[in-house]
């Protein structure tokens, strides 16, 4: 039996109750003879709860205490979780970022991480303790100074340390009990991965299915980390993010979703000349707001019309930006509409099976939905629409790529 | 200038507009040209908050997860303080235990301070920053773990911190304004001293002054650190506690205390022989019952009476030991008497005037009060009496003593 690590998120360990549940999943893992090491996040509204105070202090606050507050909600977290386990009989330690020797790139609330000293948890495993680590921080050793990873930032960390620890598997327990070929509420029919392939997840993941975030999956594809999502509510196998296998290259469409969170910038009239999309998207991206999708028609009488998507809470920034730029470079007018939404086929099998854009093309126009913008990868093809035909293209589509 | 340490308690630190009291006073001591270092307790309510989750898991929790937890109280309180000034245009940092070198000797929930390296703090105040510090906490670095010093270990921090940068003065805030010849509310004409002896403090402190914990005072005594106390509401002068002088020594008593948290145990008709005092008071010390008040009564007939006094709350436990010590040893009985307090007169000036205690227990006698038990030392008396007669002696000691 080798090492499983396990995650726990805000939700599974938001009450004294809800840590029992958890410490239960802990113990039986523990029973089945592994050796276990566990990273938790902060009790579910901790988090939010330490940011409101500091913002009500300061909206423009220092990155540097923001880390120094934070870490503390997975700080407290942590020996909670252990505490319950002792009180069970089994034995435990909590271990700060510090502790379990979690070294970050020093640059605040958003840090990378660079290394994981493991030497603590392989001690304390091998005097056959559960390790209940923080997620979400780490400490710089230049400066002995607290980084957090950002949000998501625990799932990272257990994906990191089952890398350090060269771990059997990562098992993320969440709130729901796997990846779906679509969202359950939008499609009866949705169902379960068994598996799923790390570029796929990570399509999945940027295109705004919630379950794990891109760095994890990234952290995992890189160090050939098998990561498991499981629910921490209910018993059932979930689904395993795994390196692609040739079963998963029959399937052509492996999931269906939406992103209803964006919102569509065009700039008309643009003339056609070089550096102009260079200024544009530098003006946006010193503005901090990522753009997704970007589509230029192609040049009439030396002008272009150039389209680019955003989140929809950057909609208003993003427009004030591109008037000003407008102005500057000779564009026509800046148009804006928040009644968009992203619909996505995600697929390994779409690399050896021709012809599924064109379908999905098809579909959508026998629906009468209107393409505004198309663009493709190896494994995916996305379609902005308008935001009231979302559901009904994510419908039609499951239906007819995986359910067939 | 030198550099000031300014410690404030939880209450201080107990909301968000309280903080902001706090760095206006710690604005004020930097723009008179003092190099700055602060210490801070947890926000008010923000430790039981976290003991109560850790006893509704187990009330014979671990003595190192119950560090591993608590301390996050006071490392979020600091970068919260550390921002408002901030904000106010002074440039601060917070610093936890492990970040301004804060060694301690590794034994969990009530360590002891073994360095402090203060290399941190000096390069901090270098660049003009105010640090404030997480107080209560240290790292024991032969195992990285977390120590907490005990409850009132943010003023230890502080006189520590003091120690070890040859600061000027430790400014101890708190919610009252100095250090008073009785508690105010007990006897009308109590009076603030404007200085009071390391030697008087240390008597008041274990007495049940509640303003000051011995440990910090004893420490301020050993490394000459001039102690302070002053509030965080109002700008007053507040009490120095310093070396002894002249001056105080013309003062026979400095003030006078009663502590109500008091209950007496007696063992009756105890065979009077070697030893057997020490199998009655390990016993109580293993089971961590702290016994104040000793007495033990002439023998007669080869028995004799022993008493002892110890915290109320401690009383059953005490009772509970007692019993089964008396069958071993053969005692006849156990009386336990909840109905007590200590009263106290506390002064230096005793050591150069005769007659001290022979005017205190005439006084209490012409009251009509019954001595329980009597204790001295050189510089205070203090006598167990009925709990009812407590306000009465001391109001009637300190008319007699104080404002004479």
């Amino acid at each position: 039996m080798g090492i499983v690590v396990m995650k726990f998120g805000g939700t599974s360990v938001g009450s004294l109750e809800r840590i029992r549940n958890v410490a239960n999943i802990i113990a039986k893992k523990k029973d089945e003879g592994h050796d276990v090491v566990v990273t938790v996040s902060a009790m579910a509204g901790e988090t939010d709860r330490l940011i409101n105070l500091l913002k009500e202090i300061d909206e423009d606050f220092s990155p540097r205490e923001y880390d120094q507050l934070v870490h503390t909600g997975e700080t407290a977290s942590s020996p909670l979780v252990a505490q319950t386990l002792i009180s069970m009989g089994y034995p435990a330690v909590s271990l700060t970022g510090y502790q379990f020797g979690m070294i970050t790139d020093g640059s605040y609330s958003k840090s990378r991480i660079l290394d994981i000293k493991a030497d603590r948890i392989f001690k304390e495993l091998e005097k056959g303790k559960i390790c209940i680590c923080a997620g979400f921080q780490g400490v710089d050793p230049k400066t002995d100074d607290i980084n957090t990873l950002g949000r998501g930032g625990s799932d990272t960390t257990a994906v990191a340390i089952a890398a350090a620890l060269k771990a059997t598997v990562c098992e993320i327990y969440t709130d729901v009990d796997g990846i779906y070929t679509a969202d359950p509420r939008i499609v009866k029919n949705a169902k379960k991965l068994d598996k799923i392939s790390y570029n796929e997840m990570l399509e999945l993941a940027s295109l705004g299915a919630k379950v794990l975030q891109s760095r994890c999956v990234e952290l995992g594809m890189n160090h050939d980390v098998d990561i498991l999502v499981l629910s921490s509510l209910e018993e059932k196998p979930g689904t395993l993010v795994t390196k692609e296998d040739e079963e998963m290259e029959q399937v052509v469409v492996t999931g269906v979703v939406s992103d209803k969170n964006q919102a569509k910038i065009t700039l008309t009239e643009v003339p056609d000349s070089p550096g102009i999309a260079s200024t544009i998207f530098n003006k946006i991206a010193a503005e901090n707001i990522n753009v997704d999708v970007i589509v230029q028609n192609v040049s009439k009488e030396g002008n272009t019309d150039l389209s680019f998507t955003v989140q929809k809470t950057d909609l208003i920034r993003a427009k004030d930006v591109c008037s000003q730029v407008a102005k500057e470079i000779g564009a026509k007018e800046v148009l804006a509409d928040g009644d968009i939404a992203k619909v996505s086929i995600v697929g390994v099998g779409m690399r050896s099976h021709s012809g599924v854009a064109a379908k999905m093309f098809t579909l959508l126009a026998e629906m009468g939905v209107n393409l505004m913008m198309i663009t493709t990868s190896e494994i995916k093809v996305s379609c902005v629409v308008e935001e009231k035909y979302s559901e009904l293209a994510v419908r039609t589509l499951h239906e007819a790529f995986v359910e067939e």
